[in-house]
């Protein structure tokens, strides 16, 4: 049994990963942290959300941040569900020693650090550890993963986004001429649990924010090694992600290249499902699963691409699971799938 | 013109009060206020909520307490939409001067003192303006409306549970032996606007609360003279209520009876709508009404009373606005109805 | 291996049903039948619905009626997702073969044949077989489901108003010259996987139906032994189910008692959570469990319960799969929890 | 007092534009009609829905073919809520009569007959007629349908669609090589008033459909004179339309430029609010206005804009009103706004 501890463990993406944690066969739960100024601290894990009232009553131990090489030395794996500021902080202290970490922060994940600077307002002062880092975009990753010792989970759009167009890139199908235009629809979860105007449910409804601006936009370009144009939607729904991506091909490509250019990067992955048509957040919802469809118009050489995605689960928690199990050399699945 | 403030009109029943105001062919805003420590302050009405966006750009000016007495000598009508600790405040400095006070707070809603002090939390020190004050149901106490100086405009759930109530009590068919039983649902907007996890629209799911003890018992109980069990839910949407009653009547009662009571009552009343079915909350959402119908079950003398209103609208601003019609001898549904 | 069919396999029963069995590490599934004039006949399972994409493409076989005999001879059990007519139909084809048999329509839970005429609108002329049937409330009938040939399992209502009221009438605290006054909120899968405008989206809002004549109420009444008033409501939500029930108790009866009761019950059953405070529609949704929690008003002697589950497991299929791990002698919760 | 009648008074567009018919000043019902074979047919509109349920108890007359010339020499306009190819075929009855004719469906908005054969799936065999229809985009057509006897009022997706870009395409920023990205996300009364599975309560979840192939698509490329590309969605909500548009301006091409075209072009334009966020559906739900937000990046020369509208106000009821408004020289937004 690998012992694993998890750092943020009161947030939606803390929770649900605490909870696939506790389903997984080959791991078990050493410690559930949160801040130490947390609100939640001390209170019961089953007592942070009555949907885990059920699991066993673990406190939730306020974190002091000098205690975290402790933590590290003590377990198999680290999982930080914490704010980007907060994983990057403590991330000298966690790496290296016996755990690898799991970090589900954007601290390390953009390679380039001017880009971080300029789009998370602090600079990343350890650019030592950006380098160590391994992107866990699982399908797409995986023997870095297996080997890291610190590996950046992608957030949530990037990774409905980079699903959909990284079998063209890779292919070489893609016009890179032309920036894809992502537009993405989130469930509120994706905010993070937190009281705000801005997330309440009188006041959630279908709306574009980031406009032109969003962090996710430069971590899409990084592993895509393409410009786009990013457009991020708030949805009044709870849980899930849907993008709409459309992209050009280079003329002559069929839309029989594109079928297989999706069937060879995908056909073995048992976590991504190619659909019989465009596919609808629920269907996804509290699965670990990617959906994707496309449509390819050969005339003009337009392809839109369908991708969702549970924002908690391969948006977060389940991919972050995924890369557990590549970095533990366990089946890709385990704890996930029946 | 009649010309009137409002006091705390960035909330959700306020701005609701303001827009009526502002549709109203008889009635002209004078000013628009609200706490003097509100994150609103300043603001422009129309910048509160983008509903209001096409409204005219009107300050939102923070009130000074010693200033009140000012604006109830400025204007024929004061409406606040204020908590009820302020309005049992300030009350003493708005009342019996020029403007007519409609308080849509439950500050003066319950004559017995005692009673409100067990359940607001706070005693109610001004005794001779609750003698003063006028229950604002529209349709059941229109005569003293229209002479009061202070309407205590009623709460949300008990317009509901009266609407539903009343006929049956007033003409004696109800069996006074057996409490009626009143399960409410609320949208949200009936928590107010504020930032809150409670609210958040990521953990809004179907929920009962303050059961057996929520504020609004005693205040039904009052105007219906019969004790009920009443126990209100959060319910997944953002306007409206939905009552759903369980009486029984006097053995004898025919279903005739009923519908004859319900008839009498309602028949002239044009914001009262006796349905062929029973009620669905989105059927008043946006509007007025108060939409009524009922089952009766001869054989068991068991009633099911089913009543829908727009919490912010029936269950706030339009039935402000109604009694302000009637303080002012205008007709009842003037700026409510086309 | 126990040997598993599942006629009705295409509604939302019937497939979450499906999708149970497919996980369960002690069974497998034989075949999977529509009714022969379905209009998923012949197509396969994972194509009836995206969220069951990713599982065995497995024909949805149409049933010929004579070959139901030959069903319940080919494998351990079988699963009735079946309109109550059909299920009465073939019944006696289906029993005392092989296969113990799980009806999830209400054909065979009414054991009073004149009131099952009176509330489903046709005579069940298989009084014998009524006979064998036990009713499937897993945690309140465990013996006589673990020996039955047919398990009726519960509508979705009576399971939630049961799992309340039951461990107070069974401890003799109901005060029964007191009917409970049962309402409850569906969502609407609860009506069934059919194109009508009654669940069309835009019709759909918080809304009565059924009042004082919805065939749950003699289901629960026959197995809580008491009368009932049951009111049922559509919410504006796909699953699960939130009662709210009003009873009274007898006098001198106390908040300890009624705790007692509860505890005494459910200590020991795993799928169900005495929760902290009153449960929320969402904690369940995609559970198993039922959560319940009540509050006492010692003076009055009333008390209000609140039970949520999902409509569709603990509501239907996940308890069908209690009552199959019992007549199997399996653990309870057997593919039910992780 | 003008005269009007309306054909498809039962549908959701119908339904509404009767209402506004109903509040408007200066025009009064004549009749209401639906088709001889509705399943509304004689019943009473009041009875159609429930939100209704107040207005006059009119009847649904089942409207005979042979009479509709009858109806267009009887009323000053005629309303046609009613499917493309009803309008179509009845058309010639109607037209060049006393009745100004305002077709709310797709009949008569392509100007090119090939195309609309393609995306209609028939011919429109009335060439001469569809010389005489003027498009119903009330800002931007004014003085065409101020004189025209028929008005194809545009469909819910071009009307947002065309509001965003028309600014930018006619002031000449738009550099017209790239061809703008349009998103959008529709409420469910966007797929009519018809009992389907498709829009089940329990099926509908964010998902895109007519990839690449919408008719709306020609309809927005003949207005705006500019190719693009249109992906639809349904989100789950009912009512409303949020369009997301990429577009590319010529290079040099400022922020203040672009400003400056929004604003001259819709300044003066009541019903066009140019809001200080991005918009959300619910802001105009309910209401007649566009909402229009727009964010530039002058580096790349991409702009997004959003619009949002109530797909059955501004998508089709209030702007059908707009239009009979010009056509009949009454103030624009009279009926529409207090």
């Amino acid at each position: 049994m690998f012992k694993v501890s998890i750092i943020g463990a009161s947030g939606y993406a803390g929770a649900q990963l605490t909870a696939l944690v506790h389903q997984h066969p080959a791991m078990q739960i050493a410690d559930l942290y949160v801040s130490a100024d947390s609100a939640d601290a001390h209170k019961l894990f089953s007592a942070v959300s009555g949907q885990y009232a059920h699991l066993a009553a673990r406190p939730l131990t306020p974190l002091v941040l000098n205690e975290c090489a402790k933590v590290a030395e003590s377990v198999d794996a680290v999982f930080l569900c914490t704010p980007h500021e907060f994983s990057h902080d403590v991330m000298p202290q966690l790496i290296n020693k016996r755990a690898k970490i799991f970090d589900l922060s954007g601290a390390f994940r953009l390679p380039d650090l001017d880009t971080f600077a300029a789009f998370y307002g602090f600079a990343n002062q350890h650019a030592s550890i950006q380098q160590q880092a391994v992107y866990g975009l699982a399908e797409w990753f995986a023997d870095d993963i297996a080997n890291a010792s610190l590996v950046a989970v992608p957030g949530c759009y990037p990774t409905a986004s980079l699903t959909g167009l990284l079998p063209l890139q890779r292919t070489g199908l893609l016009d890179t001429t032309f920036r894809p235009v992502i537009n993405a629809v989130s469930g509120v979860t994706g905010a993070g649990r937190k009281a705000s105007l801005t997330t309440s449910f009188c006041e959630v409804s279908l709306q574009a924010y980031g406009v032109l601006s969003h962090r996710h936009t430069p971590e899409i370009e990084s592993y895509l090694d393409q410009q786009v144009i990013f457009t991020p939607h708030l949805g009044n729904f709870k849980r899930g992600i849907l993008a709409t991506i459309t992209a050009k091909v280079k003329p002559g490509v069929t839309a029989n290249d594109v079928e297989q250019a999706f069937i060879q990067h995908y056909h073995h992955q048992p976590l991504v499902r190619l659909t019989s048509a465009f596919p609808k957040v629920d269907d996804v919802v509290n699965t670990p699963f990617v959906d994707v469809h496309w449509q390819v118009d050969e005339q003009s050489h337009y392809v839109v691409i369908g991708c969702a995605i549970d924002n908690l689960l391969k948006g977060a928690a389940s991919q972050a699971m995924q890369c557990a199990n590549l970095a533990f050399n366990l089946p890709p699945t385990q704890g996930l799938l029946p």
